[in-house]
């Protein structure tokens, strides 16, 4: 069975969205979760991932001697390997389009990333409203997010269709504009409660809310109580 | 005829990626350049590429209606297209680890990025070097590029076998590595002297010498002669 290596729940966005799309299409898996140190560059996180992963990261999938890393060679990998299933729409203008926004949030979005960490158990209401006063850049990024919404096929459907590998990219940030609140349109409600309620994003985040694991550097806007 | 939307082939690495592909396997495209303005923020390069793509970037690929955006989703959709041309090698391993490496370009590397940007008309060597001795993660995002380079099948070969997707996601990098001298190993400089020698990389160099463009904000290195 194929190995999924992924780090905290409550905090690993990248390990998220590979894990929802097994979850989500019912491809069996392991997971192992190499939980981040509570101080950065501390305890045994790196020299765990690096003994299966040669670039150090998370996550990473294990098909026996096959090792496939990145979050999106991943679920390119998967839609290949169960074809039948449709990861990708079946449509062909659809599923270029679920790329394309799929590889723009790979490489893009850098401020609601930097700014808004992903962090399922904390509520920032109060630090989000603050955010969203002071940085121009995170409106910019929330902005060209609510449009990628707004032009989904169906208004109570998914981004391109049906749930695709493009939801599960997508689903982190759904999780931070609730975390912090941040203003979002009525459209963009109607989606991120689409999401919040498919199965698989249920499931990682009930499993997120049972961890107790506090990584400090991934906390700037909390005190440990 | 598909259009490739991009900007000056001296400066945009994003561009030359899935220009070169097209090139490489002889796809008919129509290339649409709009030019950097000098100064960030001016002219009408914004206005123009907006025109194509709601997110505002080169690289875009029109074809008849259907717009896709991002280097990688235009080279995905390529290589789905032209299916016969194998874009992605035909072995299902090497494709996957194609994909690994080509996705790990697209969101990482930030810090040769950052400092090295595409300059293929400068010569930078004594800059390379300063920032070298300087920059710690500079070294580290060379240290996991030449690690990928020394994994390819065939030393005298390409990334993953044939000329693939992979090597135009490297392609750039091989040209900063060549402006700014930074130091690498010999099996490098042997896959750096393949990727250069490639008829398609040797197009994009030449068109490239021939712009007159100078950006302002793309030379944080030199002063305008």
């Amino acid at each position: 069975m194929m190995q999924l290596y992924i780090a905290n729940k409550n905090y690993s966005s990248w390990s998220m969205r590979p894990w929802l799309v097994l979850k989500a299409f019912n491809i069996p898996f392991e997971e192992v979760m190499i939980s981040f140190p509570k101080e950065r560059n501390t305890g045994t996180f790196k020299q765990e991932i690096l003994a299966v992963n040669p670039n150090g990261k998370v996550p990473a999938l294990v098909n026996s001697d096959l090792l496939v890393w990145d979050s999106l060679a991943i679920c390119e990998y998967l839609a290949e390997q169960y074809a039948e299933k449709n990861l990708w729409p079946l449509d062909s203008k659809l599923r270029a389009r679920a790329r394309c926004i799929s590889t723009e949030m790979h490489s893009g979005f850098p401020n609601i990333r930097n700014l808004c960490g992903m962090n399922l158990r904390a509520n920032l209401v109060e630090k989000g409203a603050e955010l969203w006063q002071e940085f121009k850049d995170l409106q910019a990024d929330v902005a060209r997010i609510e449009q990628i919404f707004s032009e989904r096929p169906y208004r109570d459907g998914f981004l391109c269709g049906e749930f695709s590998i493009a939801d599960a990219f997508y689903a982190p940030v759904v999780t931070r504009l609730k975390t912090y609140a941040l203003p979002v349109s009525e459209i963009t409600q109607i989606y991120m409660q689409n999401v919040l309620n498919h199965f698989a994003v249920k499931e990682w985040i009930e499993d997120a809310l049972a961890e107790d694991t506090w990584v400090n550097y991934l906390e700037p806007y909390q005190i440990q109580k």
